[in-house]
């Protein structure tokens, strides 16, 4: 396994010993079985520790043998991101027992459809809760703990809908809206202290089961490379980690080849 | 009291009958003593029969008495924008007891300004509650009774945070960037069933006690004009609603002459 | 004739005097026979000496002709708006012979649509010549005698080509967007000199016989107010010239009701 | 020097062999010493023949040496990019002599800044010129050899002002929100052909020694990676042209950590 050092030289970099090497950490919370999964394996195949979240750890079983099978090293955390107790627990305990968070991705999701007098208070609240708040709570304590170290990058994964608040997608719009807005002032705030804050705005379809069996017109309609394969997405959020930081981006857009461009 | 016809002819109008005249309804959510004030009495002035809503009822007395001696009419509601319940309320109260709602405007406040690592999640959560949950209610309810009706004008008032998120401005961006996603999601969904949604972004400070007490330095720098002032901005409110639907506006910044143009 | 007085107070605005009233002046640069005909129509019936420029002045006789007939004052003037000398002495002249500039419009149009590979040189210059370096000529001009004044108004006619790059539209859009970004510097530079500039975006078809015989499927599935009607347009530029100080807008987008929003 | 295949597989790759390898052609207008340089250096590094191009070819010496040095191959072009029939020959000529172009540049720049009153004509041309009509004759003649062959990475240096019409900016914001347009134009047409168009926004100084001449109090009060290095952001180049298709980016941002968010 190849150890990276990250954002700067090995000296000063944070992380454990392990058989003489210095691994640094990282962190997904959402670590669903597309995006998230993608970019946990990229992450430890760059020699990170690796740590995932979703709300079921035992879901999160087959990622952890899989990174482990490779000869990456990762663990996995059952944490309702929607419930401060346990997002700041999570981030406690991975810093006590793991090491210094370097990368940490906040990837919920979270779209829901309906128009709008269909949609209920409940399913509004709830859109925004894992798109939003979620965020929130990740995004403070990432910099909780990173702030006084000076370095580290936070991703936000964001969407289409973070950008334009299409017809039917009032909840989950104004849930992107608001983390795209978080990601924002986080940057403002922590930039300047040496943390890289980036908004990836996913602006396609992700090729995932789930898209596969809802829109099979449109798969069919493309060549594999017509949808956004999350291996291909973890380059990116990767590339982003490794800049200088004389050169951060903050915001970037990844869609397919093929897909109109409507951020635009 | 000159009585316009909003909207369409007078054949078609929807409003009541007083001594011989229509009168079409509208409402204020959010009837501060600034600009939510402003509005009510430019609508009333218009020969609108203006409802009134804020949490504390009482406070809108004022308010109420001065429309009813300009020769207006003018109601008061004591609503929590953020209780769906209440929401749901007042708006089958007013179409069932006053008249058929021709205007609605959502503008509930809610700027608080933290560090990230200040920020609680009561606090972030009650920021997004009233700049955009109640947002989201007043949207869904005012087109569940206007939509049948294919006529009638929304308007969110926005704030420079709904387009930028700034240092310390997490919360109230977040919310705000909400609330202008449910803006542009509303008017995709009922634009084309006749329903005009605006989106006002007040990007500058507005002539208030409060600004005048926390920025005073700001203040004295400029002229009276140099503030935003609550009857100006009411008239291009005004102006928007009496837009003909083959030109409607959907979104539009409003600042003072001399203030920087953060928005853009 | 009704005459207003646009921005000020009668004791301190410009104009001359006819018949014992002030008129106040304004110019459209690029009076087409849509919008620019109807801005001018409107700012003539608001009591303004209306002075109208195309690069065919015969072709401006009908519109004096008109506004004439309805009781007001209208002035046609040959002027290629590409041309430096010529924009400038239109300026010059109409200062020295009509009277100050209170409302000045660039409301020159230049769409064209071709493939990249189809695009000559020449043509990308000449979009761009009739959009941006037009616009330039004019807004110069305009500024160096409304500046010393403190007061006045800027039009420039925006497009969707102006937010968004379309495919065949590099040339338009190239324009567009250059003159959005000469109005946002002139409103940066002027704004708190106490000139109103104004950027609308004009976001659908316009009622046209162009556009009707180009498009007739489209315009045939619309009723008529689905289209964009010049005169309802000008509604909107006369309510954002009557903006107090304190409250003006930069930019506002106008589309009818059924269009997709493809701005936001 | 390791040889990369750019996009696809090395069975399809464009390209000549030299000593049994194949290298794949890059071509950088407005190769100045600082960005322009910085990428010529990276593309030749990866393996790249790489074509560097300017007004005055014999600047473009010492860069050619320097590449030689390090064990790269590199070709100087003198191009006004500018004048259309040089930038027609420098793509005929590359094509036919040098190698297929695999990645394209368009780099030149043209920032001036005066107030309205004081920008001549001749002054708001040739900005234009410059920063848009070049950007137009190079993607239109990229894209005459790189469409048939379906792959290929056209990249256009974007600014702040591509974004933001900053006071005193007129011109050359009108050029670079030009620019903007037109890559977003060609992205659009193109994209789904298999190209990759990319515009990188430079959203703060980069060190070069007309910035430290000019803003020295700026340059002083950071330190060296406060400023954007020239390098450093080729990095993000490269890992943008080495993104798969299924996963492009069409537009991000590049500051420097400490540098205030200007184009959000």
């Amino acid at each position: 396994m190849h150890v990276t050092d990250g954002k700067a030289g090995r000296q000063d970099r944070p992380g454990k010993f392990y058989n003489g090497r210095i691994m640094p950490t990282a962190l997904v919370i959402g670590a669903g079985d597309s995006l998230g999964a993608a970019l946990a394996r990229r992450f430890a195949r760059e020699g990170f520790e690796t740590c995932v979240a979703r709300r079921n750890a035992d879901k999160l079983q087959p990622l952890v043998e899989q990174i482990a099978a490779a000869g990456g090293k990762a663990h996995a955390f059952g944490c309702d991101a929607r419930r401060e107790e346990q997002v700041v627990a999570l981030f406690e305990r991975i810093e006590r027992d793991i090491g210094p968070l370097e990368i940490v991705v906040f990837n919920v999701g979270g779209n829901i459809r309906f128009g709008l007098l269909e949609m209920t208070a409940q399913k509004f609240f709830k859109a925004w809760e894992m798109a939003c708040f979620a965020g929130f709570l990740s995004a403070r304590e990432a910099m909780k703990h990173m702030a006084s170290r000076g370095r580290g990058t936070l991703f936000f994964t964001g969407a289409t809908a973070g950008l334009r608040g299409g017809e039917g997608f009032s909840a989950f719009a104004a849930g992107k809206f608001g983390l795209r807005a978080l990601a924002q002032s986080t940057a403002r705030e922590f930039g300047r202290q040496g943390i890289h804050v980036a908004h990836v705005v996913i602006d396609g379809p992700i090729d995932t089961p789930f898209v596969r069996e809802r829109l099979p017109d449109m798969v069919a309609s493309r060549p594999a490379d017509g949808l956004l394969q999350p291996d291909d997405i973890a380059d990116t959020y990767w590339a982003i980690h490794q800049q200088k930081r004389s050169a951060w981006t903050f915001e970037l857009d990844i869609r397919p080849w093929m897909e109109p461009m409507t951020t635009f």
